[in-house]
């Protein structure tokens, strides 16, 4: 049921000839599945246009509004919270500061305000509250839904964040890592649709990759695939990385990093321009680096292209070892400005095989801080309508069902 | 069908009740399928023992005398042939030195002639030859066969090895990389037996890994992932890689390096025992290494712990991008000893974040020089036993209609 379902949720298939197309199945199976599908009401069948003799043909479409989700993208300093159709269309969405930090209790009471306000905001919303998917800034084990060690997150270690949302609010629950959900939004709705293998590196305050191998998010089997953050670049013993190693990826080419450095480049009266922003602000981005570099400012341009080359050199090492098609980049220090991303490609196309970058491409992130949403929404719809899960839930108020299953699992 | 076939080829199902459970089909189709499969002669059924009333149960079993397969493992300097029942037993097999750089007119010569030769020493194997794996020292591009710009491979670019071979022998033809033909071994017949998430690494003359992602070979977009030894591991200009760049992982830890360094310690008077190795048999290998090293030989020791050093911290920056839950270390160079795993482990585990590593498990390769054989008899017979394949050439005297269909997708 699950394959011919997904034969007209995702695969645009829209008659029952194109779902035997798409699935293999005969007639007969085809028919008995969409006949039980519509039952449940999932599907719809409706007649379009004159017949052409015999039966007419009968038009199958998804039923968006069976059912919608809630999801929630926890950053390091933001709350970012939406109601999402089954259609993956967005109905009301809000966001505001946090510091994740400041540790669960208090950031998830907001994130459960915020989860009545969208549900406020979008109305008497069709359909039944499906599930929930919810995003945060570190390692998760994806099976059990529970952050584990994330460096950023002091508090958040094993904390039984599905249990809670499932208790509050009776559906199921699923946790991840916020690059895993920004790469599987820019896969199905952004730059990176059509591509099968695909890198999403994510540079803001922290550097961390989410992965599509062969058409599936490559979680790992503890669920931290892409934690790239902490690669060793640089044995500069100077270079200390939170995590408490030595010359990792984030402690050179971070945001944090770059605020530092742009910092320092003040200090040594490298920069007028810095100086003007570190006086106006008391801080130096990656944003304002890019405005530097822009404006002609030498340290500006400095900086941002040793970023690039640090995180270009990664890239290299990822790009033979992974082989992507695409890579895409996305995060704040991303949005920063050509300059970082020209300087990165350099050391890729000049690092790499000829045969892993000939037909590679290096794009922007497409959606911004919508990925993280949409890839959410798709990576709870896909859970729901997985072989696996589909028979526990489906059916007249049964998400409790499955809630109740997946807490039991963690 | 396939998915029917595969139930008893790979998952163990015995039974009908075991197919149902195992591919989730109704009784009807199970039947149908079994009945088919039956028909074409892939399947057997049989009853077992005595009935409890009722229809007796009936054994099913894969037909692994219903064809065999040829498959040629090319190293550098070796040429490994064997002949393989479709239940992945090797029949016959033989072997011969070779220089791969000596160019694809001269090799596939002899691998034709050992191809003919395993095939008459096994007699007149049962069924069909169904078809053709072979492994080269390079990138290939699994989609045409063809090796792509193979650093030690000259006059092999672009080569089309399948259309050669189908030309010769008529059965469809596949050529991989040699080492994902061994991790594919590993993970299907060796030490990774039931781990998702694997990454195999041969140490060799050369350097390069195979990977597997949730339950199925990661090959990349253009077939070349797993490149693993042109990864820049050092800036030091003096270390100049065969591929061009500087500071590869290969050209500091692969075999001819270690050769190369171990010679050097000879000429600075450092190592008694190495300039007696060099003074016997005109060179230095990895081998030489492990023994010196096992006799206290302290140039040897320093030798392959600097070489595990740094392939472990390739590795560990591997492990927090991939994270998978087993390494196996394969290769000539792996073979060497304790010594150089030992120190291996120690950067991993210390260099990768803490859930990565939790139950990350690094073994040393189970079936040394079966694996590339037996990985590429799997892999054929996965190809055609897929659902993609399977309809075009099941039948009789067919597997010659997939190799023209092949061969003209190339």
């Amino acid at each position: 049921m699950v394959d011919v379902l997904n034969a007209v949720r995702i695969g645009g298939a829209s008659s029952r000839q194109e779902v035997a197309n798409h699935t293999g199945l005969g007639r007969a199976a085809v028919a008995q599945r969409v006949s039980d599908l519509v039952d449940i009401g999932l599907i719809t069948e409706t007649g379009v246009g004159p017949s052409t003799g015999g039966r007419p043909p009968r038009h199958l479409s998804f039923r968006i509004d069976a059912g919608h989700l809630l999801v929630g993208y926890l950053g390091a300093t933001s709350l970012d919270v939406a109601l999402v159709t089954a259609g993956e269309q967005i109905l009301a969405r809000c966001s505001e500061p946090i510091d994740i930090a400041s540790g669960p209790d208090v950031v998830l009471d907001r994130l459960e305000m915020l989860f009545d306000a969208v549900r406020e905001e979008a109305g008497r919303p069709a359909g039944q509250l499906w599930g929930i998917g919810v995003a945060v800034p570190g390692p998760v084990e994806f099976s059990s839904g529970r952050p584990i060690a994330p460096p950023i997150m002091p508090g958040w270690d094993r904390y039984p964040l599905r249990e809670r949302l499932t208790h509050r609010f009776r559906v199921p629950v699923w946790v991840d890592n916020d690059v895993n959900a920004m790469a599987v939004g820019e896969w199905r709705h952004g730059v990176a649709q059509g591509h099968k293998n695909v890198v999403f590196l994510k540079i803001g305050t922290g550097i961390g990759a989410g992965l599509i191998s062969d058409g599936r998010l490559h979680r790992g089997a503890q669920g931290s695939a892409g934690d790239v953050g902490h690669i060793q670049v640089s044995d500069d013993p100077s270079i200390v990385c939170r995590c408490g190693n030595l010359g990792c990826l984030e402690a050179i080419a971070g945001g944090g990093a770059l605020a530092r450095d742009g910092e320092r480049a003040t200090r040594d009266g490298g920069s007028a321009w810095l100086s003007q922003v570190l006086a106006r602000s008391g801080t130096v981005t990656a944003r304002d680096l890019a405005e530097g570099a822009s404006h002609g400012d030498v340290a500006s341009i400095e900086l941002l292209r040793a970023c690039g080359q640090h995180v270009g050199l990664t890239l290299a090492g990822i790009v033979n070892f992974f082989n992507p098609s695409l890579i895409v980049i996305g995060g704040g220090v991303a949005e920063a400005g050509d300059l970082l991303l020209a300087a990165l490609r350099q050391v890729i196309y000049g690092r790499s095989l000829p045969l892993a970058t000939r037909s590679l491409v290096i794009a922007r992130s497409s959606l911004g801080d919508l990925a993280g949403l949409l890839g959410l929404a798709t990576m709870v719809l896909d859970e729901l309508f997985s072989p696996e899960l589909l028979p526990i839930w489906i059916g007249e108020g049964r998400p409790a069902v499955l809630a109740m299953e997946l807490a039991g699992r963690g």
